[in-house]
């Protein structure tokens, strides 16, 4: 009801701020049974986590996990898992400035009308940060979902900049996390470029799912796309999402935009739909992409209010990163991950 | 759990199928002291329903609504107010040739997979029609925000056309329910163009809403954008949703993407935001983009599978819309009137 | 959130009231393939309904129920069931009086207070009539449950008659629906003279329920025990629920009312637990009963308040039940089957 | 789903096991503005924990409380609080033997059955212990609903013997928690030989709300006393809830157990509804009873059964209380506080 769990079957609760003590997850329906890697939980979170270069903020967490609950000799017992990180890192000075100013593209002014109080160090809980509580659960959920199945999530686009091919192999290699290594340097270079001017960009980034089985999904509203959509867009700075096809679909005609059944394979010669008919996971592959704006924290003045109405010039400090695409990657695999194994629990209710 | 409900204390959940006694929706959580217009919910019925122009499907339904419960001398008592519509002019004789095949772009594949049966007729539980029932719902979500609150969609673009001027007057007037009456007569020639060529085509709706109230949405997951990308997604035929800038705000810098305070005024220059920030509204009009993809029922041979997984041609008769934009705009609607709703409600319990 | 669903997966929803158009519910989450059985919702809601014999109010309703959604060719299809039955012999006029007066022991002055606005009808949506809606459901749920398990309630005492024997193939040979012939003609008797006196009388009524599955139940909030207690205080004029043992148990010590296994047979000699351990089921016979209170209108003169705050006397006209138990069987059977349903399902997401 | 959240609006979500890391609690929910007493959390805690007196477990637990979310300066800021308490004193050793053993009147059997895995130091979470997250939510449950509104608890029966006294300021003042220090020393006397014969006792404890405001509680399903039952019934070694007069209405006539209205004063000169019409606070006092059974564990031989299925004897070691009782009264408060506190913020969106 308050907005801070996901999920219905395997539901999960974050809680935390920026720079408070930590944050955390409680991870409730993750069935018995389940073996429980915490290595594999830390290096999720490592992927996520800030520091790790020169296209990234630099404030220094190691988002060490800790699991207070509901794992048993390495193996889920069917009891809620907590997860907790602790903040290391937290430098509060740089926002002592802004109690009273709100930052523009930030959710400073909603939280305040809200609830007529915000914790205003480093946006509280409205920050990225949350997100490492998404990554941690998500990797419990990549656990659920099994090896079979494999999310791979990448930057397609950073401004003009777009992939020509898709390698998932090259993903990790590179600092953007893009699947073309060529087109990976030239987004290198107009990141810090941006940085350089105080300025920050932003991109696309695409979802793969393989070999999810037939019949995710409910019927009517809580449709695979329609749970992806809200997966995805409540992640802090998405502002778009396209499944399949998406918005070029709107450009052809019926008999274009139906993926067609070749005649001698059976098989799809283009998978428009996205992987997904009437809500309900075909078997074909899932494909989703996201629009993520630039980093709205920029080292440059610019013109806000604060919290008595008043226009007031701003200069953000604090350590932020000049395009969030490439932390963005880690976070849209767990939330695909989650919405999937929620969805893969559900279906066993579907049948007699 | 089903996916048949929406919504958290302003909460609906639908029922019925294309083809079978009828549809229907319980809405739970309308304040008592609501006045019910039953005039308004059959006036919005009246903008979905087939029949009504050239550019819509020719299956002949009165979609006249009974009002079951809830509703004491016109006023809304607290208790659920199920509504229903009953099919009469259902013809389920051409669907008996798809009893056993799968029409390419719809449900049936991935419905017989999940549950072993399947109503084929017309779609069933899958089909268009159930958005009957949403628009019945909406128009009570529109009585609870009440008259300052204005929601109004509109088919922004039809294949290569677009709205070059928006009048939210002249939507009613055209049978495409376009903002611009010349591209309105250039896109009805598109869809007539479409139809004589046993085609369809699709189109990009908008969404504009003025006056929401501040604090709307919960932060995290059950973000205003997050519910409102679900809401929609959920509608058939929904492949893409943007909030404000959309995928433009991908080719921004940040000091572009930022929406800028004016100096003089404190107006906002730009809404890039589409009146959401962190996941709540900010006062500043609510703006929406979705991709709705052509109809998938083409009266042309393609190919496809049966359920016996063999190739085998088909060519589906019965009564579809060319386009389905003009029938989405009263169901987007709906569906971000029932959103703002139910968050309307929820903010009720956000501060002391 | 309004209080008018119950269940997780095998969700229903009931809507209507006393003296409107008419009651009914929708069954989200049966699994598709389940044979749905017309006949046996309609032989369920005869137990239930009206007019059935001297102990009973004389209002004369047929129940006839209609099946408006999710059943294609007498199976269910995964989708909503919606089961509506519509009042017949709503008689308003004698409830005109009462419109301004709140009935003693009834639901009309919180109503009032809390919405604001009331259908005074009968008690409009507090009326026991809403039950009519939950025997629909609970033999869905029964369909659901499959024969091997089975639930039987009866009326094991009314004021200080108690059932002797039990003996479950009488039940439904009485007109007080006891499991003791003997102690049914005294309950009989003791329930005709309080009619005769414009008084009514309360009792007990219990359930078994045979061959529930071990694993029934979540453990912490949604024990098997946590839920059925609120699946059937959720009846009006439940006052009481025990599981097993119940009060009894604060009498005994620890080494008895721990149920011993027989060191030979391996067999519990006692049930004190009611088949439920830490709030799982466990393959015992799950026992419960609950208090019914006296049926609070009685045709003679009280004292109440009216809705202006006056004291005035009250006249109770209308038709009703001497003695509810006998009604409230098939009531409790419907709520424990639609209870053990929901967990039935929610099971199938405990393990890997 | 799982089990572990409870509530809509004021929701919690428990985690953690006897013998693991800790326990904690996440509540969602909380309104912003809410002043939260660290120390008034920690002083409730107190009274639950474990090491107290003569006549609970010698285990020594500190439980000491740790904020880790959701408070700003001393105050709620509407994020989720997530509150924790480590383990300090779990010996496992004890349990040793026990890997592969039921212990009767326990939930051994049915957690390993539902879930093929069991964590077995103490009970994992199926344990007492876990209870004192539920102690936590509910410190924070009190403070939303604010001083006015005021809940205690009472041990009012231990075996035979009875509170003939209700004086709510003796409670706190002897270590059984009744409310006569006379029938009090004779419970702690009852109790202590029970410890001494290796016996265990159980009892019936009473709850009593005033000031409760009059609309909390939604019609139908979620009755108030409905959802009070829940609570309460969720409580290991709850066998039992009444409400009002409970069981003995059921031996009165309806003349009896209507309350009357003074035609003097228009005060209500009983309390059978105890509190609660048609499921809605009525504004009078809330009253519950709630059965204790004996605590399971006791120290002499038993007869059980082994995960293999065989029959084996079982002596129990560990520290047990040999009356649960007195360690229940806060228990009680602190769901009845939840429960009340979710309802009186559902309740905000009743009316228009």
């Amino acid at each position: 009801m308050s907005g801070n769990s996901f999920g219905t079957i395997f539901r999960i609760t974050t809680f935390g701020e920026s720079h408070g003590v930590g944050l955390g997850v409680v991870i409730d329906g993750c069935p018995a049974g389940i073996k429980i890697d915490e290595a594999f939980i830390q290096s999720e979170l490592d992927r996520r986590r800030v520091g790790q270069s020169k296209v990234t903020s630099r404030r220094d967490e190691p988002d060490k996990v800790e699991i207070l609950s509901g794992v048993f000799e390495g193996v889920a017992t069917g009891a809620p898992i907590c997860l907790i990180i602790r903040n290391k890192d937290a430098d509060s000075s740089k926002y002592n400035n802004l109690k009273e100013v709100f930052r523009p593209g930030h959710a400073d002014m909603t939280y305040q009308k809200k609830y007529g109080i915000r914790d205003h160090r480093g946006g509280g809980r409205s920050s990225g940060r949350e997100t490492a509580a998404r990554v941690a659960a998500g990797a419990i959920a990549k656990m659920v979902l099994g090896n079979e199945i494999s999310i791979h999530a990448w930057t397609d686009s950073i401004k003009d900049i777009h992939c020509s091919t898709i390698d998932l192999e090259e993903v990790e290699k590179n600092i953007v996390r893009a699947a073309d290594p060529i087109a990976a340097k030239k987004m290198e270079e107009c990141i810090l470029a941006a940085r350089k001017n105080n300025n920050s960009v932003g991109g696309v980034v695409k979802i793969r799912v393989k070999n999810a089985p037939i019949g995710l999904g409910e019927p009517v509203f809580d449709k695979l796309d329609a749970d992806l959509a809200k997966a995805l867009m409540s992640i802090g700075s998405v502002k778009g999402v396209e499944i399949g096809g998406g918005f070029a679909l709107t450009k052809m005609f019926g008999s274009e935009s139906n993926d067609a059944v070749s005649k001698e394979t059976g098989e799809f010669a283009s998978n428009n739909s996205g992987g997904i008919l009437g809500g309900i996971s075909s078997g074909e592959m899932i494909e989703i992409s996201i629009a993520v704006k630039p980093t709205p924290s920029i080292i440059q003045e610019q013109t806000t209010k604060n919290i008595h109405g008043k226009i007031v010039p701003i200069t953000i400090e604090g350590r932020h990163d000049p395009c969030i695409c490439p932390r963005i990657v880690p976070v849209a695999e767990a939330m695909v991950a989650i919405t999937l194994a929620d969805h893969l629990l559900r279906n066993r209710a579907s049948k007699i």
